[in-house]
C-alpha cells in the first residue's frame, strides 16, 4: 500500500473534481493571433478554433454553429441561466441538487425579481419524471428548467429524456437546459434525442485545461450580456484558443476507442467490486442507502458514503497521508459544510458530515480499488 | 523587404490585439487538482495560485488578496460594472471611447433600468479632468464611472490620477473603475497613487496566455453573481491555475529590467520614427491629426492612421499580404466597420472608414519599423 513519505505514488480518486491533463498542450505561439483578426496570424487563430469547434460538433452530433466557446461549465450554466433576463415573463425552475453555479444564479435572480420554483429530488437525488411534472403543475407560469445529466456529488443520473419529453408536454413552451459537465465521456449522451434546448460542457472535467467549456445552444439566445461580440455574441472576450483545442482533443480521448471503449463497462466493473466491499463494512453507509453495487441509476464514476463516526473531512484527511485524492463534497462547495445536494435527498445530518466522495476516471485501475480498499481499512483500525 | 511567398517572414503589429506568448507553459500536469479541494493536489494547485497572485500583487503593488483572478478583461471589466446591480441606487457613467465590454455592458444595465451617462471625449479621444468634472455635475446622481487608462484604438491615455481625485472631490462616493488593458506593461500605472476602487487586466494583452486575467478590487465588492464562491466569492468556476500562472510570468517580464528597462523610451523612439515618416507623406493623416510624433498623450504603442482613398481594410489586407499584420479597429470589434470611437472624437466618416491601428510590442525592432514604412510606400504606389 502507498507508504507515507514524500515520495509516495499518489493515487487520485477526485476526478470529479478535476482530471489529470491528457494530452499536452500544442505549441502555444503557432496560434496566438488573436482570431477576431483579419490578418494571417487571426486567421489561423480562427482556423483552429473552427476546427476545434468542428472536432467537438462532430463527436457530439451537432451542427458546430450551436456550439459556442466559453470559460467553463460555471460560466456556460450562467449564459443559459441569465439569458432568462432578456425575457420579461415566466419563472426559471431547478432542482435542489444541481450544481452550485446554477443554485447560486437561481438566488442572484430571485433578488432581480425573477420568480423562481425548486424542484424536490427523491432519496437517490434524483428528478423523476413525476417530481417534474409536479413542479410544471405547480408552476405553470414556468419559461426555463435547467436539470442536470448527472449529479457531481452522488453521480445520481436523471434520464434527461423522459424530462424533455415533459417540458415538451407542457402548453407554454419551456426552455430546458442541461449541465452536462459530469456527463460528458462519462455516460452515453445522446444530443439529438435528449432534446435539450442547451446543454454545457467543461474541458477539466474530461482532461482537457482548465478555463474552457462549451456552451451547446439549439437555437441562439438572446444572452443578458454579450461584451464584445465574440461567439456570435453569446460570449465576448478574446476567444481561448489553446484552450478551445485543447476542449476538443480530450473531448476526441474520452470518445475515442482507445481509451473509451468499454470504459464505462469498466468502470462498472470497478465500482461495483468497490461498492460490493463497501456496503460489506458495517461502519460504511453508501448514499444514498439503497445505491446497489451494480446500480445503472448512478454514474459508475461517482460515490458518495459515509463511514461510521468519522467526519468526512476527517476521513479525506486521513486518506490524503495515505496518498489517496478523495474530497467531501463538491470542490465548488468544499469552503461550505453544509452539503446541500445531500440535505435535499433526505440524508441525515450525521451522515452529511460524515460522507466523502470517490470518484474516479478512465486512467483508474483495479488495483487502485484494492489500495483504496486498504486504505479505508487501515484507518478504519484506529479512527 | 518581405517577400510575399508562404515562407515569408512575418512581422507583427498588432499587439493591442494579441502578444506573442513570452514563455512556454509550466508542465501542466503538476497542477492539475483542483484548488478548492483539500488533497495534496488541491493543495499543491492552491499553493501555486496563490504565488501566482502575490507575485502579481508584488510587481502591482496592492496587497493580494485585493487581486481576483478572471476569465480576461472583458470579464474583469463585466464583474466591476455588473456589481452596480446590487445597489439599488446611482447612476453609471463612462467614456464613449471606453472598450466594447464597457460599451455594451452599459446598454444591457440600461435595458434593465439601470440609469446610465456617457463621457465625451474631445478631439484626441481623451476624457479630460473638465469633461469628466462636467458630467459629474450633469449627472450628480452617478455612483459608477469606468474610464479606461489607454484607449485601444489611438493610443491615447487619460490622466487617471486627476480623474480619481475628480472623482473623489464629488459630494456623493463615486466608484472609479480603471480598464488598465492596455497601459500595464506598456506605460507606468500606479496603483496607489491613481487611487481607482477597481481595474482590470488581460494576460494575453502582455504575452501571457488566453482567457485569463486579474481584476484588482481595492474593497470587496458584492458581485452581481458569484456561482460555486471561488476567488473570495469574487468570481465563481474552477480557477485556471495554468492561466494564473501564465499571467504572473508574463507580467513579471514585461515589468522585468531585461524586457522593460527603457521599454517605453525605445517604443517612444520607434514610435516618433514611424509617425514623423507617415507625417511627411501626404496621403496620410495620423489620427487624431494633432498627435505629434512625440506625444506624450499617448501611448507609444498603439497608433491610429488612415491613407488617402484607401479604405483600412483594403490597407490592411494589402499589408497582411507584404507579410505585415496590423488591424483597423479594435480586434473585438472586427466585425463591426462602424468605429464609435473615432466617431465619438469627431473623425469624419471618409477617415473612420480609412483608419488602421498600427500597434507594437516589447520585440519590435527599428529594422521592423522601417520595413513597415518601405511596405507602406510601396503599397501607395500601386493603390
Amino acid at each position: 500500500m502507498a507508504k507515507n513519505d514524500s515520495d509516495k505514488k499518489r493515487i487520485y480518486f477526485d476526478w470529479a473534481a478535476s482530471a489529470p491533463i491528457l494530452k499536452s498542450l500544442p505549441a502555444s505561439n503557432s496560434l496566438f493571433g488573436n482570431p477576431s483578426s483579419l490578418h494571417s496570424e487571426g486567421r489561423i487563430a480562427k482556423q483552429a478554433l473552427e476546427d476545434a469547434r468542428k472536432r467537438c460538433a462532430h463527436l457530439l452530433n451537432v451542427p458546430p454553429q450551436n456550439l459556442y466557446f466559453t470559460s467553463g461549465g460555471t460560466e456556460s450554466n450562467s449564459i443559459a441561466l441569465f439569458s432568462t433576463l432578456t425575457r420579461p415573463a415566466g419563472r426559471i425552475i431547478s432542482s435542489l441538487a444541481e450544481h452550485a453555479s446554477i443554485r447560486e444564479g437561481m438566488e442572484t435572480l430571485e433578488k432581480m425579481g425573477k420568480p423562481c420554483g425548486r424542484i424536490s429530488v427523491d432519496s437517490a437525488g434524483m428528478v423523476t419524471p413525476e417530481l417534474f411534472s409536479k413542479a410544471l403543475s405547480q408552476y405553470p407560469d414556468t419559461r426555463f428548467a435547467a436539470l442536470m445529466s448527472v449529479n457531481n456529488e452522488t453521480g445520481a443520473i436523471n434520464d434527461i429524456l423522459s424530462l424533455t419529453s415533459r417540458a415538451g408536454g407542457n402548453k407554454a413552451p419551456v426552455h430546458f437546459h442541461c449541465d452536462l459537465v459530469q456527463a460528458i465521456g462519462k455516460i452515453p449522451v445522446d444530443f439529438q434525442k435528449w432534446n435539450f434546448d442547451s446543454a454545457s460542457i467543461s474541458a477539466h472535467k474530461i482532461g482537457g485545461l482548465r478555463g474552457i467549456g462549451l456552451l451547446y445552444l439549439k437555437k441562439p439566445l438572446e444572452v443578458f450580456y454579450s461584451g464584445g461580440g465574440q461567439e456570435n455574441g453569446i460570449r465576448g472576450g478574446s476567444e481561448n484558443v489553446t484552450g478551445a483545442v485543447s476542449l476538443a482533443d480530450s473531448l476526441e480521448a474520452v470518445r475515442n476507442k482507445q481509451i473509451n471503449e468499454n470504459a464505462e463497462q469498466s468502470a462498472r466493473r470497478r465500482w461495483n467490486r468497490l461498492i460490493t466491499a463497501l456496503k460489506a463494512n458495517k461502519r460504511c453507509t453508501v448514499i444514498p442507502e439503497d445505491r446497489s453495487a451494480d446500480d445503472e441509476r448512478f454514474s459508475p464514476y461517482i460515490l458518495q458514503t459515509a463511514f461510521n463516526n468519522i467526519p468526512g473531512e476527517v476521513m479525506a484527511r486521513a486518506l490524503d497521508d495515505l496518498g489517496f485524492a478523495v474530497s467531501t463534497g463538491s470542490a465548488c462547495s468544499s469552503s461550505s459544510p453544509e452539503r446541500p445536494v445531500l440535505a435535499a435527498m433526505g440524508v441525515e445530518e450525521k451522515l452529511r458530515i460524515e460522507g466523502i466522495r470517490i470518484s474516479q476516471g478512465y486512467a483508474t485501475s483495479d488495483e487502485e480499488i484494492e489500495l483504496l480498499l486498504e486504505a479505508i481499512a487501515e484507518i478504519l483500525n484506529f479512527l
